[in-house]
This record gives structure tokens, C-alpha cells and sequence, in this order.
């Protein structure tokens, strides 16, 4: 059997950071995001007696072994409950950079847990699909949804109930986000290992944990009541927070360089200037801009002029994760 | 009579963030800096019946009335417990920048402290004249003494225990500090302004004050030490911590700007490189680098040559405040 499948990037409006179970993937905190329509990856399986090992072939080229094994863990635990032995071909393609922040892990095992899951024969329900992306990555899990997504932390130590769900149908609000890319390349220290480092060192890291709730409340609501400037201030404060939990690490990291933290005190500046827009930023150096609508023409023309930008993405709300071809 | 007075700059390496009283300008933390010989105020007081009001005159001109009302009141605390009345005339001169992050506050108010006192014919032993220092500017405690210097937070509500001491005589240890004028003009948000912000907003202040008396702990048994590695380690790490919090603040203050960024990640590559070198930054955009004196022209020419870097000052650890000049 095979199946490809399509699943959408996601942009965290209320920060994920930090884990507290690295084996079953469990999150510390709980997180909101925007599934993004115009970044996606799209991933094809097909279980196989005709391989003795899982191949996969990435953006066209053999994988490295490194991302071959991962994906062949999250295979198994596929292939385990589906009761199958077989090998899987895998090829997927992103349709943006790689690796630079963009939350390419989250499309990607959004799309592999699906295509996976039906090549293998099983047709689970959202929720469950949800916990299996998680295992691959943690923000994958919001990347089965569309629209806004809120990802609940749980508290079992099985997982069962850290499972993202949409907040409203995908197409409940038209928020923008314009990505500005400021560095092409791979981000230095990737995120698993930058929030491993951060709850063993950082003093704020317990301080973080406790306050998310009342963060992931005030945005629910904020996002429930269209209200676009609560929610910009909030993504920019959860944004802060987590840049500034990951600097109070030791040695601390920091994730930005030149042009984000320009980028970040000049979106403020416009913001005084009557251009509402509101700034995130994720594990890497890029920097989002969130607006309506009717400001994405003067968000872009701001940020494709600011120096040490080298391009922009323009991206509106996007679908749930589905599929786009099935065969036996 | 007439009295006047140098004292010299200082650098935090412990950062002092946040007061528990604002009226007595008590701070939350303690800190340990570094007195600077290259950075100071000279002050010249007297108490005079030819004025009816206090003069200032900062840097060749006129003060502006909120610069000489807050000297006013500072003057006001030695008039107090001098038993005068007159009125004074103050000149004071900066050698370096102010208001720019380089602590022009901590020398000006040490001088006044010191040229004050002597002027109302008063001799105060340096406990006090810190205590007193401190209710002008709270790292004008620091600068009362030369060389390393911690400042205590005190518990008592009289802040008679919030004073800084000498970690050793002036002559320990030559470390050297460059420091990287990325922006002349002043900081946006004084550090009284931001503290308080921080103290209202942040979910890290509570752990920030907390988790201070370790840092203090640390720095204390680095520099008795000699321990350069550890020393900067902790400069750095204190650094980033004290941003982070300002960062979490709502909304997040952020006193840097691209090329402190940039500095700062080039500063840590430099180390990968074998130049032993470590950041600090105050609240405003520049960067100072502690080395050992024979790295000191290899920091130069970095410094130097590094984009969107105005100036390099260098200093060396200075002397205590102490009297110029002193007439009847």
C-alpha cells in the first residue's frame, strides 16, 4: 500500500520550550499556533517487501543517515501497531529551507504520521494521529490541524492526553504572518538539544513552566475574541520569553543575530507609527511578522527594504494535514 | 569651603538589577564590579551664601532642572547631616560619554558623595560615604572604591547594610576591559525606569533575586582566585541572565541593537579561536570585553575593525574615589 500525504507548517503564537519526557516526546508546557497555508511538506510512503531497510529520500536526495534512523524509530511505532514488518520507501520535499526555524520538522512528521499510518493500512482520528506526530516532533502534533491549534501539555506519563486540538475551523480568522528570512543556513544548536540544555541550567526554567497556563489562557481568548492587538502582544511576550529563558541557560543561547534584533526593535518602531504589527520569532534567527490583511502590502514592502533581510514569505491560515493520493 | 573629587567608572560583573525600596534606592541584589582608572567624574562643590539655589553646571553648560534637582536632593541628605543650609555650586565633568550605558551615574554620584561631604566639613569613613553614594545612584556605591568591589543588598529597612566593600586592595589583579561604542547617543529606557518595569512584569524576577546569592558566591571565590576562565564565564552568564529578565518584562525590554548582537556572538567565536575573551553588557546597546592585559591589542584590532563599532575605549582597574582639591 502507499499513500502520500500534505501537512502544513505551524508558527507557535504562545512559545513551546522545554520537554518533560524526552523518550515518549512529552511537552512541558502547552502552546498555540497558526498552521501556515503556504509552507508544507508533502510525503509519500509505501511499506515494501521489496527493501530490507527503510530508504528515504529528502528535497530529492538520499537522506543522511541521521534523519534515514529517525524517521525509521517513528516507522516502528507504526509498523508495531499496525502489526506489520515491512520496510518503507519514503520521499518527501518541503517546499521551503530546510532546518532554518521554520519548523520543517513539524510539517514533515505531521505528513509522515499520516502518509505512514494509511500506507500501513490503519485510519486513526485526529487526536490519535496527533500523539503519533508528536513523537517525531513535538510541534508536529499542531501541524494536524489547520487554523489555530492549541497543543495540551497532559499530565499522564503515557502521553495519551498531550495532544494538540483545533481552537476554531480552519477558516475562523484571516491573520497574516510575513517570515522574514534572515539567514539561509541551518540553525547552529537545533532545538531538542537547546531545551535539554535549557532545563538543566537555566534558574528560570521552573518560573517558565508555571506561568505557561495563564499565557495559553489569555491567547485562547484573545484568538476566541478576534482581538488581533491582545494577540500580537502576547505572541511578542511568549516570544520574549522564550528567547529570554533559552539566554539564561549557561552559557546561554542565543539564537539571533543583527538583523532580528533590528528587525524586532523596528516592528515596534512602525508599531508607533501606526503600522500595527507584532514580531515572533522562533529557535533560529528569522523573524515573523504578524498583521491583518490590509497591512500585508506595507508589512512587505518594510521588510523587503530592511537590510540583512534576504527574502520574505508571505503566509495566510492554512488546512489540516490530508491526503493527496492512496493506492494499494 | 570648597572641596573636589574623582571618582572612577565601574563595571558590573554580577549585575545589579532591580531595588526592594525605591526611596532609600535599595537594590534587590548585590553585585561585584570592576572600577575603571580610564572612565571618571571630577566634582568640585562648595557651599556658598552667595546662592539662594543649587547650580550645576555638567560638562561645561548649564544642567538641565531635572538633572540639578535630583543633585539638589542628593545635596539636601548632606546638608542634613552636616547641620548647613547653604546652597551649593556644583561643577562636575564626565571624561567619557554620558548617559550612555557606561555608568556616568556611578561615578557622578561617588564624586558628589565625596566632594559634597568634604565640602560641608564633613570626613566620613567609606562605609558611609558608599551608603550615602547609594541614594544618589546604586552602583555609586560601587564606585567609591577601587579595584574589585562588592555591593551588599542589605536586609535592613534603613539600608544601613546595603553598602559595597573591596574584594582585595586596587592592585590584585590587571584584568582588562575594552569596551565597543556601538551607539553615542542615550539609552531610550534608564535603568531605574526599566527595573521597576521589570520588578511589576517579570515571571523571572522572583528567581532572578533568588538565585543571585550563588552568582555572588561564584564571582567572589573566581576572583580571589585569579580563576580568569571562571571570572568570565560568570561575567557572561550574569550578562545574559540580567537582559533575560529585562526581556520577560511586559512588554520586553531590549537595550540592544544589531551590533551588540553581532559582538557578542563574534566574541564567543573568537574564544573558539583561542582569543580568551568574554562579553558583558550594561542597560544600553554597548559591548565591553574583559581580557588579560596581553590580549589586550588582539581584542583592539578586533574590536576595532568590526562593523557598526563607533569607537574602542580601553580601561584598567582604577583607583577609589578620592579628593583632587580642598580649600576653606
Amino acid at each position: 500500500m502507499k499513500a502520500t500525504a500534505r501537512a502544513h507548517a505551524n508558527i507557535a503564537l504562545v512559545k513551546y520550550w522545554g520537554k518533560r519526557d524526552r523518550e515518549l516526546n512529552l511537552p512541558s508546557v502547552g502552546s498555540i499556533s497558526l498552521t501556515l497555508r503556504e509552507l508544507f511538506t508533502e510525503t509519500a510512503v509505501e511499506f515494501t517487501s521489496e527493501l530490507t531497510t527503510d530508504e528515504l529520500i529528502l528535497n530529492d536526495r538520499p537522506a543522511t543517515p541521521e534523519q534515514t534512523g529517525r524517521v525509521s524509530r517513528f516507522l516502528d511505532l507504526i509498523r508495531t501497531q499496525a502489526g506489520i514488518k515491512q520496510a518503507a520507501r519514503v520521499i518527501s520535499r518541503n517546499n521551503f529551507p530546510t532546518g532554518a526555524g521554520l519548523a520543517s520538522s513539524a510539517s514533515a512528521f505531521a505528513a509522515l504520521a499520516l502518509a505512514g499510518t494509511r500506507a500501513a493500512g490503519l485510519t486513526l482520528p485526529p487526536r490519535e494521529l496527533s500523539i503519533l506526530a508528536r513523537q517525531g516532533s513535538g510541534s508536529a502534533a499542531r501541524s494536524i490541524f489547520g487554523g489555530f491549534v492549541e497543543m495540551h501539555r497532559g499530565t499522564r506519563s503515557d502521553g495519551q492526553d498531550a495532544y494538540a486540538e483545533p481552537l476554531a475551523d480552519d477558516h475562523f480568522w484571516d491573520l497574516r504572518l510575513l517570515i522574514a528570512i534572515t539567514d539561509e543556513g541551518e540553525k547552529p544548536l537545533g532545538s531538542t538539544a537547546g531545551m535539554e540544555h535549557t532545563a538543566h541550567t537555566s534558574p528560570y526554567y521552573s518560573e517558565w513552566v508555571r506561568s505557561s497556563e495563564a499565557d495559553l489562557a489569555e491567547m485562547r481568548a484573545a484568538i476566541l475574541a478576534r482581538d488581533f492587538s491582545k494577540v500580537g502582544e502576547l505572541a511578542e511576550f511568549s516570544c520574549l520569553k522564550m528567547h529570554a529563558l533559552a539566554m539564561s541557560a549557561r552559557p546561554g543561547i542565543v539564537y539571533w543575530n543583527g538583523t532580528t534584533v533590528e528587525l524586532l526593535q523596528a516592528v515596534r518602531e512602525q508599531r508607533k507609527s501606526g503600522l500595527e504589527a507584532y514580531f515572533t520569532i522562533d529557535a533560529g534567527p528569522q523573524v515573523k511578522v504578524l498583521c491583518l490583511p490590509e497591512n500585508v502590502s506595507a508589512v512587505r514592502d518594510f521588510l523587503s527594504g530592511f537590510p540583512g533581510v534576504q527574502r520574505v514569505l508571505e503566509t495566510s491560515p492554512g488546512p489540516a494535514a490530508h491526503l493527496i493520493e492512496e493506492s494499494a
